[in-house]
This record gives C-alpha cells, structure tokens and sequence, in this order.
C-alpha cells in the first residue's frame, strides 16, 4: 500500500483513501484535452447556493502555450515555485463574489467552489492523474497573467499532471514528504453529537 | 435512468452524474451512527490549506435526540423548515475562520470546508443515502441551537437521510423540482484555455 493511503477508522470510498497532493510531476507527460475535459465536466456538475456555479478555471498547458504557463507558474511564491513549474497544466481557480441576479456579496462562494474542486480532484485520483493546490501565489500576478476580470477572484492554482520520480524534487523535506503518511485530526474532534461539547 | 442523473458533456465518474439535492426524505428510516462515522470520515481526508482542516460538524439525529433535531430545525428559515425537518439527520458545518497557529484570518476557510463537505456528500451518495444543503438558516439560532464557540461560524446546514416520496412535500415547486432534470452553465462559460477571454 501506497505510504500517502488513508489509515481510516471507518470504510470511505477508495478514491478518498488514495487521494493525496503530490509534488512530483512527469515534466514530460502531457495531460490531453480530452482528458482535462473531464475534470471540468466534474466540476460543473457540483451543487452550489442558488445554482450560482461562482467558479471559473484558467488553464495553462505547457505544452500548448508555454509563455502563458510561464506567466502563471511566475505568480507562485516562495518554494511552490521550485516544484509546481514541472507539472505539464497550472489552473487557476478564480471565484466570482458576487451573486449574478444582483450586486450583492455571495457568502457561499468560496465554499461553492470548494466543492467543485473537490469533485475534479476526486475525478482527477480516479484517472490516474497528480493534482495538487496551492495558495501561495500572488493574486495580482496572477490576475494579470490570466487576464481574470473583475468581480472574479483569483482564490487557488492547481498543479495536475502524471506522477513523477520524487527523487526529481530539490528541496529536502518535499521529497521526504512524498512518503511520509497523511495525518488528520482524530474524528472526535472534528464531529459533535446533539450539540458541542 | 432518473431525471437527476446529469446529461454530462464528457464522461465523469457516476457517482458526480448521480448526486443531486433532494428534499423528500423518508421520515421513518433512521441513518445509523456507523454511516454516519462512514461520512465524517470521508470529510476528514479532505485536504486543506496547511492542513488546517476547519471544518466541524454537529449532528442532531431525530431518533436519538428529538430536542436536539427540533433545535437546529427550528434555525431554518422560509420553505427550508417545510421540508427539512422530516431528514432523520440534520448537520450544522461549522467553520473556523482563524489559523491555529496564529491568530490570522485564514483565507480558505470556506473554500477547504466545502471540499470537505463534498467528499462527505460523494461518500453519501456511493451509500445510497440523500443530502442536501441548506445556507437558508438564522446563523445565530444555530449557533445556540448546537453551542458553537467561536471563533467558529456556522456556515450550513445539511440534510441526510433515505430517499422519501416527492408526493409527500407539501410545497408544488418542491414537489416538481424533484423531477426537473439538473441545469448547470455550458463548459466554454467556466472554462478558458491560456488565459481569459
């Protein structure tokens, strides 16, 4: 068994036990059309307040234009930006703030969009396919690099593609992290009963 | 196939096609506390911005503490309480707004707690149980109703159990939204390839 498997107190769908946030990517493995397609079409079919459908995704294929993932992969921070530039595809999530009916803030937006990653990541580990978010990556940088305009907002880059060799990784403690198993608060913390306790 | 199994554009996993919304819940069939652990337990492997993992959950079960379930279904508001109040099992997600390390915003609270709250709903779904959220509730009544502390925020309400008869809800609209097929925006309106346009 994969070392990033779930040990899970009670039975969940396999998919959520295999799913994990690699950062080793096959740099020369391209993601198809077809198949980003369908992590779209995962997305879409996500529920959201009012049918809002707040999100929106830019993608970035490296493969096909690589001066726009160049400027995508150039909005991450720090040592995001040592990894992530490897994966063949960068989306940017952005998320629209507003309700469309009327001018008026959407609470549930980021939360809306939240589930609908869920759903293409959950697609995404049943394809085969390494996904990964990240959140820190400059949002103007990364607005102009996309070209996102208002009312949306830039909220999450996701790195997608193949699994790669985590001996390709140059920082210390990514590659240890590649094999180190997932650890999560014990569910009697996360779960009240009646009320909180 | 039923009328809520999504008319999908590209193939995606059948447990997305088959998930939808319902409000009819069959009032008399209890959800046992070992699916109910089985959801929670999905929720939990969800990922999360520094493995932050925000999310709390209170579950009033009207068969093991009416009062409890009378509480948080009193919280609802407008149509909601019409229908809700026959699922078996209401749940109030809880988010924490604030990092544990410090005591900063954290950015993507909402958006991780709807990822995880997704995982919980794909898990529902392959259970053959019903859910559907709910963000129309009096968010102070719900945080008395289930003693949230801060600096957690109820953000929504879920409802959960088995299938009930649409004839059973008393609301026409609701009643003719059972089998009205699922709409979602075309994929070329959430996606763009390299940069918006």
């Amino acid at each position: 068994m994969h070392p990033k498997t779930a040990s899970t107190d009670h039975d969940v769908l396999d998919l959520i036990r295999q799913r994990w946030s690699p950062r080793a990517f096959d740099a020369a493995r391209p993601v198809s059309r077809g198949d980003l397609l369908r992590l779209f079409e995962a997305a879409r079919w996500s529920p959201s307040s009012y049918n809002e459908q707040p999100w929106r995704f830019v993608v970035t294929d490296r493969f096909e234009s690589a001066d726009h993932h160049t400027a995508l992969a150039t909005s991450l921070i720090g040592k995001n930006a040592l990894w992530a530039a490897s994966a063949p595809v960068l989306v940017l999530v952005a998320i629209r703030e507003t309700l469309e009916r009327q001018d008026s803030v959407n609470t549930h937006a980021w939360y809306d969009s939240g589930q609908a990653v869920a759903y293409l990541t959950l697609q995404a580990t049943s394809m085969g396919l390494s996904l990964r978010q990240m959140q820190g990556f400059d949002v103007d940088r990364a607005r102009d690099a996309c070209a996102v305009p208002q009312p949306f907002v830039p909220a999450v880059v996701m790195a997608i593609g193949y699994a790669g060799d985590p001996e390709s990784l140059t920082v210390d403690s990514h590659r240890a992290s590649e094999q180190k198993p997932r650890t999560r608060k014990p569910i009697d913390e996360i779960v009240y009963w009646g009320r909180w306790t």
